[in-house]
């Protein structure tokens, strides 16, 4: 390893916190600075923190710009407008919207001669990558995606409107017996209630109705109606003590024939003690991966589709056919 | 899709009757020809079958040339040979001469002008590109790969050696002890004997001392003494109604720690009902990676780590950005 990569972080939330710990890892790496919207002062960061408007002033002190930014409302304005000026990565994950991000990072990442690497993470991410293989080796099979057992913030913040509830989690859990007829070869079509379920811990308020509260969560329109879902009452001593960690995990699953009708089945799975940290890891990986392209020359967005494996390690094509192959 | 893909197989042994089957299921793809040693009368595949001495006047007929010979003797002559004069493909699997072999076929390629994609199939292959995805996102962290439940070729033939065996197979099967160990994030150090077990179906010979054969294969060096190994004895009868198929599989997982100690796993398996038909179908999906490297000049050697999964595939970057990520 000569010089390390030199990166920055955009945003110091979980995510953001998580991309400082996992380049601690990548010994071919350092962590030129965190920048905020914030104070810096306020930023709890051990690396420099700078306000966000002094960005541009790193231009030539930066390799790789890592955007920890939400796919609301921060990656759709954040992305293309930090591709003009820095390498980049992101995780922007909303699915519908990914082809137009795409194009929008590409022409400015084309114009200012950079490289920026969208919706990396897991899903998407590592799962896209996977149905991908799984529907180019077997292209007569059923594609199969659980996710969890983790916790959702959409419907975790869905249960919190609800009138009388202080606080609360979801998990969402993927039904064991329909990962088994999946495993098993039946290729079988599953209602979305068949697939997962939902547990919901909640703090009520106090003197709140709490069978109420059940019957609104439970029959809620697109969130919980369609699911076997569960609510358990608990303290908010009970919630922070054993709720406050972010697992999640799932499984993509590939179930086809080949041949007369041999029966092939290809899976992978995660299991995550940390959903933002795992994540944070993807985004380092292929924040390598956005510097090799740079040094060769390369301009415009990628996704995780296009990038060989090889370009997200330290070590040398040799290294890696003497090792791994 | 324009003109499909040109595709001829070297070698009719399982693996290329597994490619023509794989071929029929992908329909960008045609199969030009089987090339064998044989008489081509004798090769009983529904495709044209040409003597393997016709096949330079295939230049300009074939897109892809598939090597389906063996790792041993065949594909250590052929691969660097047909590399010369076609984009190829193979599953060259002996780990330690990998990069060698690399080496050979990349200077015939790179003279040819063509695109040689080796080592594909699933171990090296699929595996390869897990145990690099693994150690990439999770640095720190530790590798396990097991192998199973599934018939291995040179231990089946290590039973057949024995004195008295009239025939036999022989399964490793991974200790499910093992594996729920690795699962949960214990990272243990496993001995060979916890990792795998072997199972052996032995037919004797009339009269043979079955007392004998079972110490023989149990205490059999390098094959059978590391490994807790099972010898059930069945009639021939039983081995051809029971025993003919090809099923294998395996695991490889990562398991590692992010930030302060959150535990992370990743777990790639597959559960194949037949192993040549699915390594067949790896085969035909980097055939079309390497038709498309070919498209766009590039030549020389690759392996499965260097080529972005959006090359296997017949769908444009546009369509897999839309449907999967």
């Amino acid at each position: 390893m000569s010089t390390p990569i030199r990166i920055g972080i955009i945003g110091y939330g979980n995510l953001g916190r998580g991309v400082e710990l996992a380049i601690a890892q990548n010994s071919d790496m350092t962590l030129v600075g965190v920048f905020s919207r914030r104070d810096p002062a306020s930023v709890p960061s051990k690396a420099n923190v700078y306000a966000i408007d002094e960005i541009l002033t790193f231009k030539d002190r930066i390799d790789v710009m890592i955007l920890c930014g939400g796919s609301a409302t921060d990656l759709p304005e954040q992305g293309p407008s930090f591709a003009r000026h820095f390498n980049t990565v992101d995780s922007y994950d909303t699915h519908a919207k990914i082809p137009e991000y795409f194009s929008r990072v590409d022409a400015e990442a084309v114009a200012g001669g950079n490289v920026s690497v969208i919706s990396t993470g897991w899903d998407p991410g590592l799962f896209s990558l996977n149905r991908l293989l799984g529907q180019t080796i077997l292209p007569e099979g059923t594609e199969y995606t659980f996710w969890g057992k983790g916790v959702s913030q959409g419907h975790s913040d869905a249960i919190r409107r609800v009138p009388g509830v202080k606080s609360g989690v979801q998990y969402t859990v993927p039904a064991e017996s329909a990962l088994a007829r999946v495993r098993a070869g039946e290729s079988p079509t599953l209602t979305t209630r068949e697939k997962h379920k939902r547990d919901c811990f909640v703090v009520a308020e106090e003197n709140a109705n709490q069978n109420a509260i059940r019957d609104a969560i439970v029959n809620m329109p697109n969130y919980f109606a369609d699911y076997d879902t569960t609510v358990t009452f608990i303290s908010v001593e009970e919630l922070n003590r054993d709720h406050a960690a972010m697992p999640h995990g799932g499984y993509v699953l590939r179930s086809g024939k080949t041949g007369e009708s041999s029966a092939q089945l290809m899976e992978f799975s995660i299991k995550l003690g940390s959903n933002p940290e795992f994540t944070a890891s993807v985004l380092v990986a292929y924040a390598r991966a956005a510097y090799k392209y740079a040094q060769e020359g390369f301009v415009g967005a990628k996704t995780v589709l296009d990038i060989p494996f090889a370009y997200l390690s330290p070590k040398s094509g040799a290294e890696l056919r003497k090792e791994l192959l």
